[in-house]
């Protein structure tokens, strides 16, 4: 590959580029800008925001204040530990404790400072010992970007779009100095714009976020996740800056650390309505089960990665299946699965099977050795916890979807250190580089917490925004 | 990091260089000499063979000659299934496909051409599903090695120990002219010996091993592998050719992805004798304890990946246990591990309690729920199959061993095809960049199940070699 020379000519000059306008790079932005430094965010999509946009706005966090306020044992040492479980040990300590020691502080930020307005419930997601996870009052990442942009743009940072970033320059000594980009670029073409140099005078942050969908990239490390393989991302989420960080030798982190969301459709796009029947009521009261055999696979309230490996090891598109008395018992509103067509509603199990073309006969033995399980609160095969109250499934309607995984988050990514800094395969910091959020690997281990990535994104964002803005 | 530039003088030439003196560039360096081409072996060490040298010697190999000789199904698909099921699908499949279809080939090459010798019986390892594992005479990976040594002193290829790989030289184009070596280099002392460039008239192969000694790159991908995890492998299995490769944009692959093996003892170096002890006698007929509280903590026939990382979680080493009954039924004699201090014997279990500082009430009481399962065939904590005709563990003298995960193996490496050309970043082939064996990942995804590491180093190893002489 081409090696970066510094041009002859900077085009234009700034303080701190930050790469990204996710969670991540907006953090960044505004702690570069309040501690002095002149920024410009740059953004190679049309829209603004990345994938933060579109996600939950789900915020988990751990501290005194919310432990007092909440009347749970919540504190930093048991959020670490959470994730540490979850992250099956490969999580970065240092890094992971980070955000579970500041993830209070930032939920407070985003309060205080951005004036983010959060639903009174606190839930509790899978994994978490304790409820501690609170949602934007839109139910959307878009109430905390929203927010972060009116902050951002009342500090006077540019937000550049349609802006892509071609290359990380390097003086001889190693120090990155600026970024050539490509002005103009329209996703996904690479030759489109023109290329242009600019001056970091203190530092570029990588904002970038992570790889779902980039299919040649992803591939590399996890062979199943080809073009068959749908995700739950946006179309910008491709891995380019995280290579053109490798290139310059960046140290790669847990890569082939993937995650799956086992409750998608392959009958809409990206993440849907299909996860609101799956995840809250087919996992906890129904069933999923394989289509060329009519039996169950898996126990259903498995942890993401169990579920959705076995599904993919069907080979196919699994069948979820519940009834009236099931949605009843979630307190889910379904209709507008069922208006899209994703969720289909049937008289009975016979009108399941058909359209499904799924065999009956074994259909309904295994829903009534399911219900064996159910009045007996034992699961003999495959050891789900059956929840206290839970019905045998004898109400119709009956309610089905197909599911197929969708790639949700990458875990890996380059490697940084506390101070946000990116490490090279010599293990020592590469000048005046930093990177925050999904484009970095390490702190989730081999599986992330729900309600994690926003607290991860703006804690490192903020980090390396304030350390970018001290050179 | 510095770039590498071509030198105005070769201090040498030859055709085609071999990095690394294992099963691979030996199988390499027979191939491309036997092509035509001139050949020169780097080896770093002092002392050639690497770690292959040391390995078990146990070859897996399926294809229709074995199947009609052994009277099994052992079909090189079925083989492909295991690799697959074991590598939890992250294995490429292209990759694994090869290694299962020239298995047969690959063991009958070192049978026919270099007359190495196999034991009558054929053994079944964890995760295959059929017995069809191979061990050398001399149950040592040293006699393929010194087979393989033979051949290549016969055919009049060169091999340079003390001399290290420092840089791999490209031209401007990107093609791979040659290698920076340090000659008379004395491990690990990178500074020692003088750069020498060597010329590579037709391709380097890199068969440089995996990277389980080295204990800074492998942290970076597994957080948990610092300085108190010791390995199985010989000193010099360290990242320096990996890094090199991946510097100049080889793409990496599941480098996360690292073996542990459970049956190790930190009261010893390296493999040891305790893994005798704890594979064939305690994991079937034993008992393994946390010593904290004297009660089991895993199912002790799970795989590798699980035993190791419950032992982790634990956080000190583990006690294994076993009785004089189940040394019996194992058919095994362990007068090494006892002669070595690793394995020692107790009167009773009130010594054994003394001896290793674990409560004995408890363990008393974990032996007896352990021998209520045995008797009803039936592990209700853990799901561990008990083997048909096992004993209670009733029988003295008993016998302790402390086990700790020692790192193994590492599936991850760099990205080849399979034509066993180095693929970079951008997905395309680096031009006369080869590499086979351990240093490459993708083949054994997540895991690698016992006695394919040779299979694949050989087969992978002469498909470099051919390939490498035809530029």
């Amino acid at each position: 590959m081409e090696n970066s020379r510094l041009p002859s000519r900077w085009d234009e000059t700034t303080d701190v580029l930050v790469i990204g306008s996710g969670f991540a790079g907006l953090a960044a932005a505004i702690e570069a800008k309040s501690a002095g430094s002149s920024v410009i965010i740059i953004e190679k999509m049309k829209g603004r925001g990345g994938n933060s946009i579109i996600s939950d706005g789900n915020v988990s966090a751990a501290g005194p204040l919310l432990q007092k306020k909440d009347g749970i044992e919540n504190s930093p040492e048991l959020l670490y530990n959470d994730m540490l479980k979850a992250g099956l040990g490969l999580n970065y300590p240092d890094l992971a404790r980070i955000v579970a020691e500041r993830s209070e502080e930032v939920l407070q930020w985003t309060i205080d400072y951005l004036g983010v307005k959060y639903k009174e419930r606190v839930d509790q997601f899978g994994g978490h010992s304790v409820p501690r996870t609170y949602i934007t009052y839109n139910q959307s990442g878009s109430g905390i970007v929203r927010a972060l942009f009116s902050k951002v743009k009342e500090l006077g940072v540019k937000v550049r779009t349609h802006a892509y970033l071609e290359k990380l320059l390097q003086d001889t000594d190693g120090l990155v100095k600026g970024i050539r980009i490509r002005d103009g670029y329209v996703f996904p073409d690479a030759e489109s714009g023109t290329p242009k140099c600019m001056k970091a005078r203190r530092a570029v942050i990588l904002a970038t976020g992570g790889f779902a969908n980039d299919i040649a990239f992803r591939v590399i490390q996890d062979p199943r996740l080809t073009r068959d393989v749908d995700s739950t991302n946006r179309a910008g989420t491709t891995a380019e800056a995280l290579i053109e960080a490798m290139r310059i030798c960046a140290a790669p982190v847990q890569l082939s650390c993937i995650q799956l969301g086992p409750w998608t459709s392959p009958d809409e796009k990206m993440y849907g309505v299909g996860p609101l029947f799956a995840d809250y009521i087919v996992f906890t009261y129904g069933v999923m089960v394989d289509p060329a055999t009519s039996r169950r696979f898996v126990n259903e309230l498995g942890d993401r990665k169990a579920c959705a490996d076995a599904i993919m090891n069907i080979g196919t598109p699994c069948i979820g299946i519940a009834d009236t008395e099931g949605i009843r018992q979630s307190g889910q509103i379904i209709d507008k699965c069922l208006k899209r067509g994703v969720v289909k509603s049937f008289k009975g199990l016979e009108d399941l099977a058909v359209a499904y073309n799924i065999p009956l006969e074994a259909l309904q033995e295994t829903i009534d050795r399911y219900n064996s399980y159910v009045r007996n609160e034992t699961d003999e095969e495959f050891g789900k916890s059956i929840l206290k109250g839970s019905k045998p499934l004898v109400n119709p309607p009956y309610y089905g979807v197909r599911l197929w995984p969708k790639v949700h988050y990458t875990m890996g990514g380059i490697q940084i250190n506390t101070k946000a800094q990116v490490i090279d395969l010599s293990h020592q910091p590469i000048e005046r580089l930093y990177a925050a959020g999904e484009v970095t690997g390490g702190i989730h281990g081999a599986c992330r917490l729900g309600g994690l990535s926003i607290t991860e994104c703006l804690i490192f964002g903020r980090i390396a925004g304030r350390n970018a803005a001290q050179w």
